[in-house]
């Protein structure tokens, strides 16, 4: 029987991070990964398979991460973990022994089960395989009339990449009433849908989907429950994404109420030598601390180096105090992006907010070429001046910006302190320094909380 | 005699923003600015007016900011301030009153007494001053043969508008061993010469200018120490700016050895209700403590928030805790970044370091169009961990990229939080989740000092 120091089942972006960061901490462990296909897609580049980028091969995890850290890469698919015996089993029947397990299986489309026609010709999900996402593109690039449910990102970014570089005819139907709504609060999120208009996109809110019809086992429309029906040839189910957790509850690991492996702050599981991180292990909101169902690859990664780190021997310094949602995202060429509580979830949790808001320019003097407007939004908890979170819209460097506001939230900064944080500032590549809008905000912010007290 | 609460002499960036803070911060109160000019230059956008920006109209600060906020603009030049009756005298003649004094007159271009032929016609400075900028401007594009004395920023940039834009002859002449000395690290600032070559500038370092010589009054070459000659129909000399501290010299304020006046951290000179604020104003160094002669529009508009909170009332919170460079350029597609303590300033203090760094890139997967290579350079205190400074060559989004590092200086974070950092990541906005490169530096940083204990 082959045994490693280190097993690491999947070998998707929090996979391989662990891997990486287990060779690189521990250099003297044997470490392999255990994933069920040859190649891996970069997860945050799938949306982008159709229209920016023309084939998968453009968008594969390079395997030679695998030969350079010195990690074994085994291809196969585990059926069970046996704790006790520190063993696991796959399908093509080998067994394979390991001194400390990771669980890093990630997440699957979710599809309701209620959802009747979803198993038609021309109704799709958007998996992480290649050779599922193959057939997608493939098949949807053949026809015109394309109907994506779920306003979420992943339905947004296909969207729009259909619409905009493959001149498709795509409508969004989003439950909510207003698309991408996990994530923005309702003013930026109308924004969005604004420009998916404009690249050509329709979009349907606040209208449920009743089922996909079809005809002669092909799908021919998709049914609100309104009664509208909304012709397809094609149909993208982006209703979100479930942790692959089975193979962790078969195995008696401690699943939460989202399906989420229960871990703790070194990304330990409840069972000796297990962890796990990414997609399929629970997420707990640095904020609140309730449970969070936040997908991100970039939270993945972050777990995946606290878990790889804390293989052999606990680091009080090194654990994971809680996700911080950080999104970005760019239609056309404008970057919406959010960090931390948005307005809408802060309320919802029963925190007063002040809302602290400032619209200037992402390049100085505004007579230069490529100028984007620069809009922050921020969210602060008035007792104590925190920042809870932040959204921005602006340009190309939206997506650096808002990773700043990040770490002003982790390092539970207040809004004194973001307004006299002192920034660079550059004609080519910043807002001018005399109306940068993150320190724009935060005075306004203050004097809001002046005028409150 | 008109008199108001608050009298700034200076209407640039920091007059600027201490004005519009004060009326925001105490709306009571009336605020006056007195400004030689009638049009104030964008101090940042100068440069770019040597190719990227077509006239000196699309580089101006706009004067509705003044009424905008009611704020009163004086145009006359403050011949002498009379502390002991809170009075100024102007060239026209005029007595004007205050109650808070705040001196914001900037910094002149330096030229050495040494320096014979600086009077030769076709020989200039960077001024800061509309009326002088046209004269450089319009002498240079119609010229060809253009000599820059001095690598700093300034010579930087408007070389290399001259060479990529106009398509001028352009060399820079450096007298430190290599370009931006006091900006980057060897190791960048060569990288930054190798672009400016690609541009078409050529670059003399390591030699001092003896003086410009000239014919019938006009320059015709600089000469060098080494005896080289460079021939020359212009001359900018870049040699650096001089804090404007006269008038407050002659008013009785200390003044430092640099020439800047004196201030405390809530801007405050040693004379009863005047304060001062930016170039002309003294840095200190965020960590060294130690008098510091940069001059960025970022430092002067974060001293200036601070001057214009506390004019009336002391606010605890907001002072100014000595200065963080932040510096940021780009030579074509390339951007230059650095904050805080780069690593010769910080062995030159006495600091020991530990240097981390990795190179990534920018947009991911790699085979996106318009990826650029990201390189971060980390500077770190082995005893504490502590990020004494970060360097960045990379793409548009350095430039906030370099920003959120100096916000990890600014909250005092160590290595092991800028390891475990949550960021946001987006295929078309930020490098890779699995390598993004602060985090994979700070990684490396950790283990290089887990090594050296």
């Amino acid at each position: 029987m082959r045994s490693y120091d280190v097993v690491v089942i999947g070998g998707s972006a929090s996979g391989i991070v662990t891997a990486t960061t287990a060779r690189a901490y521990y250099p003297d462990k044997t470490v392999a990964v255990i994933r069920k296909e040859e190649v891996a897609m970069v997860p945050c580049g799938i949306p982008y398979l159709f229209g920016s980028l023309d084939s998968l091969d453009k968008n594969v995890i390079p395997n030679r991460i695998f030969s350079d850290n010195g990690i074994e890469l085994i291809v196969d698919e585990v059926e069970s973990i046996n704790p006790n015996e520190h063993t696991l089993t796959c399908r093509s029947g080998e067994r394979i022994g390991y001194q400390k397990l990771v669980i890093a299986t990630g997440s699957r489309p979710y599809v309701p089960d209620w959802l009747k026609g979803a198993d038609l010709e021309g109704v799709f999900t958007i998996s992480k395989y290649a050779h599922e996402l193959e057939k997608v593109v493939s098949y949807v690039k053949s026809v015109n009339k394309i109907v994506v449910v779920g306003g979420g990102f992943i339905g947004v970014e296909v969207s729009d990449e259909l619409a905009s570089k493959w001149k498709k005819d795509v409508t969004i139907v989003e439950a909510r009433p207003y698309i991408l709504a996990s994530a923005f609060d309702e003013l930026i999120a109308r924004e969005v849908e604004e420009l998916l208009k404009k690249d050509g996109v329709q979009i349907i809110t606040g209208a449920r989907v009743k089922e996909i019809l079809g005809e002669a086992g092909k799908v021919r429309a998709v049914s609100l429950e309104d009664g509208r029906e909304v012709p397809a040839e094609a149909v993208i189910l982006a209703m979100g994404y479930r942790p692959n957790s089975k193979l962790a509850e078969e195995a008696g690991l401690w699943i939460n109420t989202y399906g989420s492996i229960r871990v703790d702050e070194y990304m330990r599981t409840d069972t000796q030598d297990i962890f796990a991180v990414g997609d399929c292990a629970e997420k707990r909101d640095f904020i609140t601390r309730r449970p969070n169902p936040v997908m991100l690859a970039s939270t993945a990664c972050a777990e995946a180096r606290i878990a790889g780190v804390n293989l052999f021997r606990l680091s009080t310094v090194k654990t994971f105090n809680g996700t911080i949602a950080i999104f970005s995202t760019r239609i056309g060429d404008t970057t919406f992006a959010a960090a931390g509580l948005i307005e809408s979830f802060a309320l919802q949790e029963g925190f007063e907010v002040v809302i602290a808001e400032f619209k200037g320019i992402d390049r100085h003097p505004g007579t230069l070429p490529d100028v984007h407007s620069q809009y922050v939004r921020l969210i602060l908890s008035p007792d104590s001046g925190i920042i809870l979170g932040a959204e921005v819209i602006g340009g190309i460097s939206a997506g650096e910006l808002i990773n700043m506001l990040g770490v002003c939230i982790q390092a539970k900064m207040d809004v004194v302190q973001l307004a006299t944080m002192q920034i660079g500032s550059h004609p080519l590549l910043t807002a001018p320094p005399t109306a940068y809008p993150v320190i724009k905000a935060a005075e306004i912010g203050m004097r809001k909380m002046r005028k409150g007290a």
